[in-house]
């Protein structure tokens, strides 16, 4: 069960909401978050929630069966819309289109980029500076000053960064140049680092894992949200099966489920998904019409000479077509 | 290599050509069809195919890497587009929706659906008279009497059948009540049945395996085309993964690759993919955007009481709701 | 439920049985075997089986939950053992190795084979004749002349053969030369060809499908057995994963299972699990532990040369050695 | 390539092999573990190795053609042994058994375990302190008070421990307590924990994702290696598929492809991998005979009261009988 509790609550009265939910014999945990409190009860009895309803500090009471609790939409029947400031948000009423390289090369490539995506209307930037490679011989990105660097250049432009986050220890430092973190597929369950961001006031972008089920991208999610931070968006970006004639199993399936089981926005990651260049439009557009509130994508000035080997990556022409159908699609599919 | 050989050819200008084809260190077929002639040569030598180009009794010759011939495009750069009689035909400019019960219970579901497919513009009904059921204690389907008594109320309102074909001695039987012979996921490799289905003069509509590749799809078309048979349609249908959240992985990403791989027509199956009801929708219409040319529907006018435990069936008002959409979605795909 | 009936049951005996458990909730079924008669009774309701195991005609009566009945342990505690005559049998107190190539390729390498498997104390081969191939254009298979003239020579070396059947009407042709009627992962639910080897009274190695359940395997013997054979081997050969690092993910895990959940032999195919030559004696030895009833080998007395690539193909030194380990570990396991 | 360095090599014979490996087109890299010193040489072209060979300061250089390059076979041909000290070594001509609990619970429960070990001549003890659980609201583990009440217990009985860490901070802390350093599956490629444990001389057992290829085993293994730590015990433990009889699928053939590729020790662990108590014996026994240096079993002295629900948790008595069993079956495979 999900307690929203006031924001003047007392402790006197958060002790006897958690004396009722004990006797209950529910575990009650409190639940800070950057916009609201809850008390948590998780347990399998059965019993009779309108006795929490009834006590003061509560303002409303949810029976949650899912084993994610607060991402469910069990409790929160609206879509949740993420606030990035300056009147920019993903989700609800919203379609959004993150763009950009797969490695942040340097100052040149990201100017560039921030001008295609300016000239296209596009707000976010998407670009890695620490990179999770399969060989520890493979260059592993930018780092921090890269991150400045693409920081400078893009705050300059007005255009949002989001970045993927590999260890805990680099939230801090990256803090101040990141408008989202991005969590990658290989650490969806890295519950330590979920842990920790939920301690930040940044909106999370998490990426389901390569064998991760859909209820675990959700479980991953709570972590992050019973840790205090409200501003989650989910990322399906391809399962592994075996078929290897594409890169990842791009499983648009999540997109529809995803959206009746949480509350929380839907992106899709056709680049990585998928993973050959000529394919992402048709995934994208799929994307958009299974439901999808947004769709990440990789682009570069020049793909072939882009740091991964651009198979998948598409040039500003590609991607400026792909933004138009996208929104057209978007447009479509709301008034449908 | 695929040579294509003219309608006159003489025994003789067939026997020179099999000569410089073996000579060349590659085995040479003929195949027949219903509608063309043609050599294949299989091998992995390099030779100047232009040799073979200026024998008498060659129409065309087409260099063919792919492992499938007939079936790929890098010898057919057009669409194919299956014809059904009566102005009706599969892929190329046409966008078919195909929909009816999971089984044939009997003449007055199959009236009541004949008459929702009219009244929809609909022109052909699927539907199961031979079920492949895992328990050989399940109802294994209406058999030869269900099919005809289905055929004779579908022809009286002009609308086609696609039903499936589990066994080759069914072909004959099935022959004149049937318009598309349906091979089912679990046939996908029954290599006689598809030989089989190369001697008929009707469409083929083959569905992917559960853990087919879809180089083994493209395969399995293969041997209907090379048994004599060029009127084939693929299906994507769902695969196996470790995701359980729904039925099958319904694999939108075959979508675009069969229509670079191929020029054969490609339908995709929501209802048996992702195999929820409220969720055929969403899928369906991704499954237009990935570039499908067709989607295959269950529907009935009851589907608590449909046969199948009616999870993934849509009742007609459903139905009919989602008909619009897609037709709406092809053309605004067309138009994009 | 299984109800085993007495040999010489009445026609009314068995209408009253049929009555009862029809009253119940149930549906009845006969099934009469080349050893015995059950009537299987399938519904969902629960009933004092007391009451069907005093009427007359009945020796037994069983409860089985299971999905599948007859192949199930629930009804049937001791291992089934597969007579094959002259002495010979499969499972129980057996443990049994099956040798051979792919492809019988013709009567010199069939009488080598036959005299390596005496030598070396086997009295089973395995060879096909009908071969499932991915392409049509790859050789399918010496066919039924192929087969007289295996089993010419393997007869006459007191050989057995076991050879895998592809469709139902071959059933009749090969079954004067066939011991042993193998059904390939392809054919795992090709359920007419399942029935109609339920009509058969000789043995069946059933592989399990590529992407096939532990339960839809059993499911598929149990269409045999309620067809009317008994005598069923089941095999384990590899199921399709994400891994590619081998051909199949040979699944040993499946062993223990399968032989609790049911009373049937269970047989390894270590040759087309892992595929891969140097790695089929590790698994062969792994599987005789997780507690196989044998294994089924892929051998030639010149690899290189065989039909098959010959890369998971053993020479006849290295299977001789894997004989002799394979039967101490065997021994070894018997006597833990 | 790998160049082993001399131990006392100078700062100018090191500058002159980076020159003529940068001059052949290959990045050199300096590793310096706590054993010994390399540089590796990655790039595709080349060129004839021997004019690195006789460069002074070398004292052998190895062409490495795989992906990962120090955990290889290819420049290392023998087994590794991992030194733990006080005369306990893992891997080459040992068979190793670690057990014990899921969770480490408390002094009494540790105690017991300790006792039950020594009894049965074992020597390390599992029990995890921080436990990656899917959902936040499950009891994520004793942490660090609990790590040191165990150590103190397990050193008086001179057992060694074996226990996961799962974020990098965590290391310090638990460094006095661990003698092993265990990486789950979810963590298989947190690249910045595994660099980390890099920079431990400590012995790391590293557990294969649950969708990990092979081959990303191995090269997260290398970030061990290359990071400085050449003490590696790889551990199989089961994959994802699409079968679910069973809690994952043990992917015994990953046995003999680790062994061949590469030096280190492999450990099976089927209490993850099936998932099953009353299956865990045959398929340790099946992990021995093919080739795992050793085994990691759940023990409990009270199973159904074990902190995870004890599914896969065998008592102390069914372990003693499997431990002599494994024992047993690995001294029958060595003289084989």
């Amino acid at each position: 069960m999900i307690v929203q509790i006031k924001k003047d609550i007392t402790s006197d009265e958060q002790q006897q909401i958690f004396e009722v939910i004990s006797q209950a014999g529910y575990s009650p945990k409190l639940i800070k978050t950057q916009l609201a409190g809850y008390i948590i009860g998780t347990g399998t009895g059965g019993f009779d929630i309108r006795r929490i309803g009834s006590l003061s500090g509560v303002s409303d009471i949810h029976r949650v069966t899912d084993a994610f609790k607060l991402v469910s939409r069990m409790w929160k029947v609206k879509d949740t819309a993420i606030d990035l400031g300056n009147g920019l948000s993903i989700g609800r009423d919203a379609f959004t289109i993150m763009a950009g390289p797969c490695a942040v090369e340097g100052p040149s490539q990201t100017l560039k980029t921030a001008i295609h995506l300016q000239d296209n209307g596009l707000r976010i930037m998407r670009g890695g500076v620490f990179k999770p490679r399969s060989s520890p011989y493979s260059f592993r990105g930018a780092g921090m000053e890269g991150l400045k660097e693409m920081a400078e250049i893009c705050h300059k432009h007005e255009i949002k960064i989001v970045t993927e986050v590999m260890e805990l220890s680099q939230i801090d430092q990256m803090y101040d140049y990141v408008d989202i973190f991005q969590v990658g597929a290989r650490n969806s369950q890295n519950f330590n680092l979920l842990d920790a961001l939920g301690k930040v006031d940044k909106p999370v972008l998490l990426k389901r894992g390569m064998s991760g089920t859909i209820d675990e991208l959700l479980q991953s999610a709570e972590y992050i949200f019973s840790g205090g931070n409200e501003k989650i968006i989910l990322c399906e970006r391809g399962i592994r099966t075996h078929e290897h004639a594409y890169r990842n199993t791009l499983d648009l399936n999540a997109v529809p489920i995803l959206k009746e089981k949480s509350h929380l926005p839907v992106i899709v990651d056709p680049s990585h998904g998928i993973g050959i260049r000529r394919f992402v439009e048709p995934m994208a557009l799929a994307a958009v019409m299974a439901g999808a509130d947004g769709i990440i994508l990789e682009v570069h000035h020049s793909p072939e000479k882009a740091f991964s080997d651009g198979q998948q990556t598409l040039s500003f022409e590609e991607a400026k077509k792909l933004y138009l159908k996208a929104n057209q699609t978007y447009q479509f599919l709301k008034n449908l």
